[in-house]
Parts: C-alpha cells; sequence; structure tokens
C-alpha cells in the first residue's frame, strides 16, 4: 500500500488538519473530535444542517461546510460512521434556535448514530431535529453495512439544495420537506474498474480482475450486481443508466439534474467522456438535463470508476440549485 | 488498461463532446479541431488569453476557460502538443483587438507550435501575441521533451493571475508582464505514486515498485530526481518543499500562493493531510501562506501523487488571484 499519509491511526485527524490549514477563512475545524464548522455561523433563526459519515468520501462532507450548505460536518474514522457524542455535539453547536436538520446517508451504522445524538440533544438541550436519510442506490436491496438501499450520489444533491433553502430562512419543516423531496427524487448507480485499499487494510478491499468491472459497486467498496469484462464507454454508461432511467419517477414535465461523479482515482477526461456518453443516452430517452454536474464529488478513497446520479427536479429545487454555495467542494454565485 | 473509454483514438474527442454537453451555457466546444471557447467572447478592446498542451492534465487547459481566466484553450492528443493551426485558429478567434497572450508550459513541441502560431497570425492577420513560458519545476534541468525546466503548477496560477488582469482590460503588455512576474516567482515540485497509462500504449508509462515513489515525477511521467521507498507525508512534503524553498526568490515581505496539486488518483483526503505538513513546513521556515489551493488542477492522467507549487506573490498578484473567475475548473466571487 501506497498513500500519502504518517500513519494508519492518524489519516482522519491529519487530513482535517490540513484542511483547517487550507481553509482558515471559511472553515473552524474541531480536529479533536473531528468535526468540521463553518468558520462564521448562519444568523440567529435560521435553520442549521448537520451531515456526515465515514471519511474517505471526500469532499463529501466535510468539503461541502459553508454558506449555502452544510453548517457542520462529522467525519468518522475511514469508512467508520461518526458516533453519537460527535453528532450531538455538532447539533448542539450549530443550532440557531430554528431547529438542524440530519442528513444521513442509509448505512445501518450512521442511521443508528444520528438517531441517538438527536434523542440526545432533544433530551438535554430540547433542540428540534428533523432528519432526512437519502437511499438512491438502486444496484441492490440490501448490502453489506446497509438495510435497504444505499445513500450515495444524492446526498451531495440534498446538501446543496436543503442548504439554500435554511439560507432562505425557511422552517424545519420546509427545510426537511424540500431535502426529502430530492432525496425521493434521486436514483444512482456505479461502476468500479478497480478497489479501494482502506489504510488500516493495507490491502485492496476486493479482487477484480485485470479485465473486468463491478456493476453496482458500493462506495465502500460493497458488492454489486454483476462483473463483466471491461466494455466501451457507451455501454458502461448504458449499464448505469438503464436501472436509473426504469426506476426514475415520472417527469411531469420536469427534467434532471444530472451528476457524474468520479470515485476518486478516475482521470477527469474520463468522467467527461462518461457524462457525453450519459448525454446521448438521456437525449434519446427523451428526458431533458436541466443542470448537470461532473467530477469527484463522493468518493470511495483510490477507487477507480464513476457513479450516476438523476435527480427529477421540479421548479423549486432548481431553483435552490441554482443558488449561491460558497464551499471548498462546491463553489458558485457568491 | 482498464479506462472508461470508447476507443483510443477517440477519448480527447469524445472527452471534449462530454465537456461540450456538461457546461452548453459557458463553454462553446470545437469538438472536430480540439478547440475549447467561451460560449460568450469577453468584450471587444480587452486582451484574450489562449492556452493549451497535451491533454490528460484536466481540468487544464480546457477546464480554466471562462470569465476571468483562459479565452480558449487548445487540446493536443493525450501528452502531445497542439498543432500551430489549431492554435492560430483559437488566437484568431478570440482576438478583440487588443491582442492575445499564449500561456504555453515550457516543452519544446508547445513552445514551438505556439510560436508557429503566433507568427501565423502575426503574418495573417496582423493579430499582436505575447507568451508567457512557464518553467517552474525545480525537479531537473533539461528533460524528457524539455530543454531547461518543465512547465507545470505555476501555469494553473499564471492562467487565473493573468485572466484577470485582461479582464481588467490592461494592455497586452501590461498583462503579459504581470504574468510573466507571477510565472518567475513560482517553483514546483512532484512526486508520483503509480506511474500513468495512456491511453494509446496501453501499458504503464513507467515501472515504480510496489514500495518506491519517484520524487521529482513529471507531469508526462518523464523521470525525477530518485526513487526512494514510500515515507510518512510529512517527509514527503519536505522532500518536495526543501528544494523549492531554496530557489524561492527572496520575500521582501511577501508571502506565497501554497499549491497542493493532486496528479489525479490520489484522494483528496490524502492531498489535504499533505497540505497540512506543507503549512507545517512553511511556518517553521517562516514563509507566510497568503492563499492556498488544494486539488486536481493539473494532473497526470491516472497518476497517483500530488505536486507542490509556492509562488512568491506581491500585492498585485494577490488581489488579481482573488478576482472573480467563473470556469468549471476554478470558480470564484462570481
Amino acid at each position: 500500500m501506497k498513500k500519502l499519509i504518517n500513519s494508519v491511526d492518524e489519516v482522519v485527524t491529519d487530513a482535517l488538519a490540513g484542511m483547517a490549514a487550507a481553509h482558515p477563512g471559511s472553515l473552524r475545524v474541531d480536529v479533536a473530535q473531528h468535526i468540521v464548522y463553518r468558520a462564521t455561523p448562519k444568523d440567529e433563526g435560521k435553520v442549521a444542517i448537520v451531515s456526515g459519515g465515514g471519511s474517505g468520501h471526500e469532499p463529501l462532507h466535510g468539503g461541502f461546510v459553508g454558506t449555502g450548505m452544510l453548517d457542520a460536518a462529522c467525519a468518522g474514522e475511514i469508512f467508520t460512521s461518526p458516533v453519537p457524542d460527535q453528532v450531538s455535539a455538532a447539533t448542539a453547536a450549530v443550532d440557531r434556535g430554528a431547529g438542524v436538520l440530519h442528513i444521513v446517508k442509509n448505512y445501518t451504522g450512521d442511521v443508528m448514530n444520528f438517531d441517538m445524538a438527536a434523542e440526545m440533544v432533544a433530551a438535554e438541550s430540547g433542540i428540534e431535529v428533523a432528519t432526512v436519510v437519502t437511499a438512491d442506490d438502486v444496484a441492490v436491496e440490501d448490502s453489506l453495512y446497509t438495510a435497504g438501499r444505499r445513500g450515495v450520489g444524492v446526498t451531495v444533491i440534498v446538501e446543496k439544495i436543503a442548504g439554500a433553502a435554511a439560507e432562505e430562512g425557511r422552517s424545519l419543516a420546509e427545510v426537511a420537506a424540500v431535502a426529502e423531496r430530492t432525496s425521493q427524487a434521486g436514483r444512482s448507480m456505479g461502476v468500479a474498474l478497480t478497489s479501494c485499499t482502506v489504510p488500516a487494510n493495507g490491502k485492496p478491499s476486493f479482487d477484480l480482475p485485470e479485465d473486468e468491472i463491478e456493476i453496482g459497486i458500493g462506495i465502500h467498496g460493497e458488492p454489486g450486481r454483476h462483473r463483466e469484462k471491461i466494455a466501451p464507454a457507451s455501454e458502461i454508461a448504458a449499464r448505469l443508466a438503464e436501472p436509473i432511467l426504469a426506476e426514475l419517477p415520472a417527469g411531469d414535465g420536469h427534467g434532471v439534474i444530472a451528476f457524474l461523479n468520479g470515485m476518486g482515482a478516475s482521470p477527469l477526461l474520463e468522467l467527461y467522456l462518461m457524462y457525453g456518453e450519459v448525454a446521448k443516452i438521456l437525449d434519446r430517452a427523451g428526458v431533458k438535463v436541466e443542470r448537470s454536474l461532473v467530477g469527484n464529488y463522493i468518493t470511495s478513497l483510490d477507487m477507480a470508476g464513476c457513479s450516476l446520479t438523476l435527480v427529477r427536479a421540479d421548479e423549486e429545487m432548481l431553483r435552490l440549485w441554482d443558488a449561491p454555495v460558497n464551499t471548498p467542494g462546491l463553489r458558485w454565485g457568491v
């Protein structure tokens, strides 16, 4: 295993210290507790948003802390849920009197620990918490670490849209409602060309032969639907898009936000190429692309591959998507 | 070789088609001629900026086309210079009557072809062209493809700062002067953990044993200074920072723009971690970091590793760095 790390035990701590050093003006990082906060809290009376999960998916979630998106992100160890104390501390710290939305990917540990944290802050300080659980991966029902579908790419879109709604000063119920609607409107599917290597394990999480890919991979290397020989990008794009389109909510005249995400080790050149193939498929299917996003946003350490997320987006969701955002990982309009 | 491509001959064309599909509002891509333009040209009377080079370094250069940065980018085949006809076509297309700045990385083919293009447009249409050649890599003197030092990370910084100066309506001589000053103020050094694989070759460009890294690597996999066993990030950071600091222009009270760049396949987690180590070294050396940038900006296909660029930045350079920029690869202030 070759990685740019000091020791397998300090990877997350050291990376958070680096993040603090890189963004002193916009982020405040509690390196000891593994929480990324905005340097300047939002105004009193606005809903705050906390997300988090295992590390190894950067920029998710810490890279999405900032104006127009998250108020805090709790980083677990690599591919390991943050603990309840950590989430409750973040939740209590960011509450501005209007309640806190938790955005949680559907993994058993994450769901349980965010639930416990919500109960803790409610009991200790009466802070109202609403929770949205993302579960957009159409590859498999149930999986390693997950009952039901896994939460993947739509999480980025939910964090952006909910963040914009919160910034507008809307109530916790309203912010949670548009977050939930966005979550429900998204479907995703991924493909791995290589495994990833968790530092503490020191070897690839799974073996993938030199000429094979895994369709339906999870962001922790959880098994997907099947393996097949490497194929042209156009065919791989179809393998991702078709199951998504089969389950995408009906249009009602609305188009989609199309998100082609890199797993971490695939060059941007290939991600754009894949997006081009997806765009052709959507065009042939009569699905209008309203907005697009291409790049590494929810990654899986050093895995090569990509995922596709489509979100059926109504007018309000598009307006909130377009609203200003100023985070290390996503920035426009400011 | 496993890559998300259709065929090795169409990689660049297909990727540019994908880029066009992903950014219809902001970019116009001449897919046949491999040129990325702004969708909306800048105002008449302003200096235009053209860059380009071999593909495989994305988002450089096409991803830096947009307000506040480049007017056009010419994409060669993978790791291959764009041709003079292509560069002259881009130059003629973007000229708004105030001349055109070419920003060229110091590789023999690039320098020659941009020079020929400049002569062609001067002869054919009288367009005035100024050229800045970046040559910031302190690893080696002369190299595969290069006489003198290789142009690497500072190119991103030069494109940003020159782009801002051009947007202010300054003359070609003034834009070229601040670009040249920035170029001269930058020093870089890279490290590879793995090789990269050029699609047309189908195999890694070089062999690097499972426990070794190459210090001073070039962005095309050109040989560096030496190989050594993988070491803690703190030591690798020192290996990059020390030769840079030894050659960094004197301070005169000025700090630096610190740019920790990913080669393409190293997770953002590791890049932040490396930045944290670099920040400690700069602090101990008494070098003030005025601005920082961490992420994949000038890559080397699927190479794992990173590079460090330090630019001694005066007040004007910092002001231009902070100016609004709106490109797929770099965006703030708008």
